[in-house]
């Protein structure tokens, strides 16, 4: 295929595999996807290595980097980020709360456990420095998760000749995504993992390409729920230039998911992920545990602000993770983690690059399906 | 097309209409494609005029009926169905705040005025009248929309000839459903209008599928936020026999909508709806109004159960639409009706047969755009 997302980055087949996971990056650009790495899960630091190692494995194929870098923050501007003024920004209430329910989970913690660990990677601060690292190596592909694509991002992208994508849950946000400049949008429907609107893939998706062809058009990908190669011929078919895909990677065995969360998601049907401000602050989609049941429970002291719940949400979640890792039942009943419905569409646990097998095989087999009905 | 949706229930095009609306039926199934007229709003009387209207203009075209009959309500059994003994359900402080409420919308209103008016057509007793009537008409096609098809309407189905269709908002009611010997699965996505679930029609249907192939192989037709050919293409591409539509009717001059409903509905965007308790007693989905935000707001008294709630909310809307239509403002606040989150892809109020021809070109167009972007 060459169509306009493919010859905006420069695949053959435009299916766009975002992940934490630089192997699957690497497995997914090498069978002639394209793959983003999340890059706001990382410090510079981290991300520099990890690009690097990318850089050395992916035999030139184009990749992109994935940046979140929200409009709206709740923290008091002005001031150094330092871990201290993080803390000091998580309520004793939410702390002593947090430190309850794990402890009523057999995870023995303190509150300092639970207070920041590290700086927020979707704090502007943070995500400029995560561009600096990602425009040093050969991206092709810049996308911003959440809100607006800074102007930083879209000026940095076009001195490096690099092409803007950018995430929407709403018709009107894709709009302003196209007058701030982007030149992809990903149109992403309530079902998918992280943050995500209220509309649907099926209905968010053409109401999109509708409006942005009304104004400039540029390529548009569906996202939310897209699990398989018959679902991206689906929106293709409505319009869409390619898909845009994460849970199905989380399935993978290069994944960093851990066995235990694994397992969950073997478990899970479409109907066990919730919308929940409790893990960011933002609603976003995860896979429903004791965890969210608890935030929005009668005794809850309410969830946080971005980012300030997750300034006391992820210390919570390693802590939890390495319980259920090592064997704790009840951690086993909060462990969560970013997924979308299309969990229910998992029954196994494979490599990436099999992944990568399936979709263009269930692609494949999608058209002939759909011209043979009509044939009938 | 010849597909096994056509086959099963003799049409051309496998696009099916739920309406309430004997036109858009003729309409439909006329052009080719199949309409299913709602049961369950019509008296048994009224149902067999409108069932006789459709024979003597359909040209002996294939049409079917949908009939609600849920599997569990929350009214006494055993007592005589009297309009008395069904006001006697309606708690006082139910009354009472739908009064008020009324009455803060310049709707002046006694409570004498919103006590039932007519037995629901959702209660068992009333559904088995009303299949008495649909089986002495040439149906093509039963459907049940909410919960189990009871045995006596397969059974009715099974002596008539007539293919059983069900509803589903989840993949164990898809296996329960076909257990129970239904011919064809409706799956309907949470963006749908009317009851729902909360999985997404682009996760539901492959779902589905795949749950039911591995069971008995029944043509699956997906619904939910279906607007036009190229979604119905694209679910089709992912497996579905044909689709299954509701709102996108709502925007003809046939439809039994009234202009005040069609003006809101043009005015709409997909984030216009709300998936609520607040009409029937179960989440359905319909145009987000004042009423919701009453009922779900702190002095609220709460939503009662199916089917308590419809016996109030129906007097209510009569009363609301009546005094929207007379150009009353604040009425216009409150005025809502099923529809989908699909409304923000209505632009305008065309005739059935011109919607019909819309969805055959671009379906096809659909196919066509597929088929290019693979060869590209």
């Amino acid at each position: 295929m060459n169509n306009t997302a493919c010859k905006l980055v420069g695949c053959e087949f435009p299916l766009f595999a975002f992940t934490h996971c630089r192997d699957v990056v690497v497995a997914v650009s090498r069978a002639g996807g394209f793959g983003v790495l999340g890059g706001s899960s990382f410090t510079p630091e981290q991300l520099e290595l990890e690009l690097r190692w990318i850089d050395q494995h992916i035999d030139g194929r184009p990749y992109g980097v994935d940046i979140l870098v929200p409009e709206h923050q709740a923290l008091p501007t002005g001031k150094p980020l330092t871990l201290d003024f993080l803390a000091a920004q998580v309520p004793q209430k939410h702390l002593a709360f947090a430190v309850e329910l794990l402890r009523q989970h057999d995870i023995q913690v303190e509150p300092a456990d639970l207070l920041p660990q590290s700086l927020p990677g979707m704090m502007p601060e943070i995500g400029e420095a995560l561009m600096d690292v990602a425009f040093r190596h050969p991206i092709r592909l810049i996308a911003n998760a959440l809100g607006i694509a800074p102007p930083s991002m879209i000026e940095r992208a076009r001195a490096h000749g690099v092409p803007v994508a950018a995430l929407v849950g709403a018709k009107e946000h894709a709009l302003r995504q196209v007058a701030a400049g982007v030149d992809m949008i990903v149109a992403q429907g309530t079902e998918a993992g992280g943050h995500c609107g209220e509309v649907s893939t099926l209905v968010l998706v053409p109401e999109v390409i509708e409006a942005v062809e009304a104004v400039r058009k540029v390529p548009v990908l569906a996202a939310g729920g897209i699990m398989n190669g018959r679902q991206m011929a689906g929106c293709m078919a409505m319009g869409a230039a390619g898909a845009w895909t994460g849970s199905v990677w989380l399935a993978t065995t290069e994944a960093e998911t851990s066995p235990a969360f694994q397992e969950k998601m073997l478990a899970a049907t479409s109907r066990d992920t919730i919308r929940s401000t409790a893990r960011t602050g933002k609603p976003s989609r995860q896979l429903h545990s004791a965890w969210h049941d608890a935030w929005h429970g009668s005794d809850s002291p309410g969830t946080l602000p971005m980012p300030v719940m997750s300034l006391l949400a992820s210390p919570a979640f390693r802590k939890i993770e390495r319980a259920a890792e090592a064997g704790n039942p009840k951690a086993m009943e909060l462990l969560s983690y970013w997924v979308g419905q299309g969990v229910g569409l998992v029954h196994s646990i494979t490599s990436a690059s099999e992944v990568m097998r399936s979709f263009k095989n269930d692609f494949a087999e999608a058209l002939m399906f759909l011209n043979e009905q009509v044939e009938d």
